[in-house]
């Protein structure tokens, strides 16, 4: 027998469910082909990484060898088009808004449905994004100047290198967010509880130390105002996977165009440890 | 019926028990009045404060105020010479190896016994001390460079002022150790695990920000070195509520001497939150 109240629970958690399922639905259908953020944004949102099955062994270990900016939160079976830990209907070849295919390195194409491009041999790849840890950081009141300016958060190529693995290596690209130090503090601890999302900084203060000449001309993302007051703190991203594909040339990868990321039915603060 | 597994694990918590009850004893018999900073180093230290009744609801205001630089460790009832939450025997009559004993603000005496000096109109307070998160950091492999130097910890009065009680008043005094920034994002989430003495830093970065024009000239303790590629990181420092009451000028106040700490049974990492 169902209480009133568990009732409710459940109700609540359908409607959830629903906003997840529905932006998904409405990108599945063409109705929406532009950037996900703020679509359904309690839910983890992520990155999307697709190779040729003799390129995904090495991938694989690329990204364990670098879990800070590689978080990996799933990998699919070859041709497996289903990501059932994700979400229970999510279908790769149709739920990501647009897709970016390279072949040996170079853009030839940004679809919205990968349907043609379907083969078996293709394994897709999802890995954490900052928007997880960005709503945790918000929820705890603490400012963020790129999403206050509307600006899109400004990333660098450091001196510090990735571990390789087979074809992939190259610097660890970071996504810099200026703060006070009170507030640095804080964000220390809120991230350090999301490891699936990038976790903790990997730098803050003096970006010369990393490898970084000009915090005002970032190498990705736009440009941000620093106070007198603030410190940059620095935290691994996504995009050096993305990097690092780049360099390795494989002859045939699919990514989400930049922004249009998969939506999953995981709700952000289940990534959190305690 | 004790299996030998069992019997080892009481062996153990019994040797625990024993290094800081033995080093006790040692200072109960009057064999050590000196500093007890390395004696029974996996038992908690607290700082000592001793206050007429009338004077001890205020103080305990302004400790609960202020949890960053004055953390309750035990509040005793007047006139109870022991502390059974800290320990079993524990007499605080006896068992801080040297006191300072203040009247009206200047400091009169430095006896290593109060059993003269008691009354039953005594309050003591315990305030938690850096040693614990000190020995959590040593053990997460993060370098403190006083220690390595051979020096007291740099400590500064601030230009922050804490939460006035009654009487008791004044600027937060902080420790200050430089780090590098990967360490010195590892210490932040080291020490936020301790709330029970000090927590997280308040401050990192310029120093100028909380009033300190010159690292080189701390108001207490030793200054250490900075190299160019680390940051200052400031901790609430338990000297804040020393400084309060020096500044408070009871009639009558018995403090420990500096360095000179009450060893309890408490282990450091029994005060760690998950």
């Amino acid at each position: 027998m169902n209480s009133g109240l568990a009732l409710d629970a459940v109700k609540f958690d359908m409607e959830k469910k629903t906003r997840a399922a529905q932006a998904r639905e409405r990108i599945r259908s063409g109705a929406w082909a532009g950037h996900t953020s703020g679509l359904a944004d309690e839910h983890v949102q992520g990155n999307v990484v697709i190779l040729p099955k003799a390129w995904a062994e090495d991938f694989q270990l690329y990204c364990e060898r670098n879990p800070r900016p590689c978080p990996l939160l799933a990998v699919s079976k070859p041709g497996e088009a289903f990501l059932p830990k994700l979400g229970t209907d999510i279908d790769i070849r149709t739920d990501v808004p647009k897709y970016r295919v390279w072949r040996d390195g170079a853009m030839v194409a940004e679809p919205t449905d990968l349907s043609d491009l379907w083969s078996d041999d293709l394994v897709t790849f999802i890995i954490g994004c900052s928007f997880s840890f960005e709503q945790a950081l918000l929820s705890a009141g603490l400012p963020l100047r790129h999403v206050e300016q509307g600006r899109n958060v400004a990333m660098y190529r450091t001196n510090v290198p990735t571990v390789s693995a087979g074809p992939f290596s190259g610097p660890m690209v970071v996504s810099m967010r200026p703060m006070r130090a009170a507030d640095a503090i804080q964000a220390i601890q809120v991230t350090a509880r999301f490891p699936a999302v990038h976790g903790a900084p990997v730098h803050i203060g003096d970006p010369k130390l990393i490898g970084i000449s000009e915090l005002g001309q970032p190498d990705y993302g736009d440009a941000v105002d620093i106070m007198p007051d603030e410190l940059p703190l620095f935290w691994a991203c996504g995009v050096t996977p993305q990097a690092a594909l780049q360099q390795a040339r494989p002859p045939l990868c699919i990514t989400h165009a930049p922004g249009a990321m998969l939506i999953t039915d995981l709700l952000n603060h289940q990534l959190a440890i305690s």
